[in-house]
């Protein structure tokens, strides 16, 4: 494997697995600070192998693979949370730091821990049931004791490798959760069951925690979705109570401190009528609630999660506007995304537009667009019409 | 020469000729708009080089190598002014884009020519004499007339191939002149004498223009300078009058027009004691003066300068704060940059660092820092103090 090419006044090397658009983000910061990445790629085409000079092919899942690469590395971080334990635990036993730790991790990669331990320090979560039946007769009757307690529907999840609505299942019927119970007996996994909260929209809450202990947060956001996936993020979450805001801010960065996450870390939060909140994800590595960041605050997400897992000191989190919206960008019919710039760039010289350097898919995130400004409406109306004009949704 | 690998989505190749730190801070606005960069690097080390992908090592003055760099390419664009006329003219016969073109490179390369351009549209020099003389004695006369019109010192510099102070001599007497009017007609060439104008401070105004003609302006700043050399820009210039930094941008503006410029184009000027101005020099590319937009405009000048060659519409050249100063960070005593990370950037989590990659030499610039804010001297005390701080001064 081929040795990453330092630069030089002492400065090390960061080494990403996962060449997906969040290692690829981290290519500008860390250029900009002399830093020398280093990313475990899918493949030569994968988003960050286009920009990064040492990209080496592997697989996430080798621990010989791993290993190989890691050793060209100061420190060792992610592009996403799919790197299995005997991996993480060959990283941890060849000695490269690793952030964040496997322990942390598991609180990403395991949603049952992760209610269990949330509910133990305090946070609130919807109420929730971890299925221990190993029958699909005893897990029915755990479904349906559940839901006689919370109300149909119940939501299903897998407790492990969901992500962006995959792996969840709202159930209105016991007969409807009933294929997800058959597959959970037939791979000998659990269920998560867990209260369908009424909440009156999602927020996002970023925080980034060295390993020293330092952490910082940039302001809480709302997500704004369309069937599990987030299409637009506002920065602040618009009208939220400052009270409220300082109890997610404190929440986020309790479970930072308990869970000894480190890096750029992210909560997803479902804001109730009544006024609190229960967290619904967790999500440890910079995440696509933080975008807006890249354009938006004085240090972006990306940034930011390099300083922490070289445990140097952070970054002011500050927004460097009123707003800032960020809209995603989704792979539409169109595979020529390169002649809407002229389009794009021509009616709003202000649209930061950022590709990914992925192959159209339908449905695929593929880019954002951030703006920054005054008139929260008006910045939403932009930043959606120039990732739908991308997309080709309104070119068709 | 390795192919440049390409973004999916009909995304092109810019390509740059030089591997400094403008092509190399190129890298990330690039991979931001899914733009795939290749740059001919002097050598494997070189700034560029760290960060890019596509970096074939090559000579700038090479016929061949170039064209064989830029067959791979669908623009071509510069990190330096010193590609040679023959180099430039075999590039425009292969039917790259060149931008900006030989044409309006002559006049940044040539300074007697752009004395008289600029004379010749009426934008304000310094009083001018190109010698015209082949014999020590001849350009003697020259020099002395010349004193005797615009008085005692008179600036000699050489035409071609000077930068940061370099090739400029304030000569007192004719004494002074005489070694630089030796070399002169050893080396066949001329001098061009200026008046040196009592000036009240630098300024730069920066432009980008495209192709098709689009132009935009940021604001003018004032570049603080020792010894020949930028030190420190502030941006906006503190109290420049308003209608004085109109007719500053206008110059500009008309001096790219006129010389179709493309690309980022940067205008070095005197501000006189009576509210005038006149050019000093020129530059054809991202500039020094201008590395303040990378964090303080909503369009950085190496975005842009890639949006322009491309004939993308510009970006807003809009600051995102009342003032942002930029400090340049020079090679000092020690080699070990980043072990003053922990100190500056504990010190002030809204310091933007940049750094070049490059070896440590002692007055070579190899990084700057931005901040930005409300307070021009807090800011302009934390700049530099973050700088002397990296350059080792203050650890010393």
């Amino acid at each position: 494997m081929s040795v990453p090419q330092r630069h030089p006044g002492g400065f090390p090397v960061v080494g990403i697995i996962g060449g997906g658009q969040l290692a690829r983000m981290c290519a500008g910061p860390a250029a900009e600070l002399g830093l020398t990445l280093s990313v475990l790629a899918e493949s030569e085409g994968a988003a960050a192998a286009l920009v990064v000079p040492s990209s080496p092919v592997g697989r996430h899942t080798e621990v010989d693979e791993v290993l190989d690469f890691a050793r060209h590395c100061d420190v060792v971080t992610f592009d996403h949370e799919h790197v299995p334990d005997e991996v993480l635990a060959a990283l941890v036993a060849s000695g490269v730091p690793l952030h964040p730790s496997p322990h942390a991790l598991t609180y990403a990669q395991d949603k049952g821990l992760m209610r269990a331990r949330l509910t133990e320090i305090g946070v609130p979560c919807p109420r929730w049931h971890l299925t221990s039946g190993s029958t699909a007769g005893g897990l029915a009757q755990e479904v349906t004791a559940f839901a006689a307690e919370v109300g149909w529907p119940v939501v299903v999840k897998t407790p492990r490798g969901g992500y962006d609505g995959k792996g969840v299942l709202v159930a209105g019927t016991l007969a409807e959760a009933e294929p997800w119970i058959e597959r959970a007996v037939a791979g000998g996994s659990a269920l998560l069951l867990e209260e369908r909260v009424d909440f009156v929209r999602e927020l996002a809450a970023l925080v980034a925690r060295s390993p020293s202990g330092q952490a910082a947060a940039w302001p809480v956001v709302e997500t704004v979705q369309a069937d599990g996936i987030c299409t637009e993020v506002l920065a602040p979450a618009p009208g939220l109570d400052e009270e409220l805001a300082t109890r997610i801010g404190e929440a986020a960065l309790r479970i930072a401190r308990d869970l000894a996450v480190t890096g750029v870390f992210a909560v997803e939060l479902f804001e109730l009528a009544d006024g609190t909140f229960v967290v619904n994800e967790l999500a440890m590595r910079p995440h696509n609630s933080g975008h807006w960041s890249m354009d938006g605050a004085l240090t972006g997400q990306f940034e930011q999660h390099l300083r922490a897992v070289l445990d140097l000191p952070l970054g002011s989190p500050s927004a460097l506007a009123r707003w800032t919206v960020m809209a995603n960008i989704f792979g539409g019919a169109d595979e020529d995304l390169y002649s809407s710039y002229r389009h794009v760039m021509a009616r709003d010289p202000g649209a930061k537009v950022h590709l990914y350097g992925k192959d159209v898919r339908p449905g695929r995130k593929i880019g954002h667009v951030n703006v920054l400004g005054e008139d929260l409406e008006g910045l939403r109306a932009r930043a959606r019409h120039a990732a739908d004009y991308i997309e080709g949704a309104i070119r068709q």
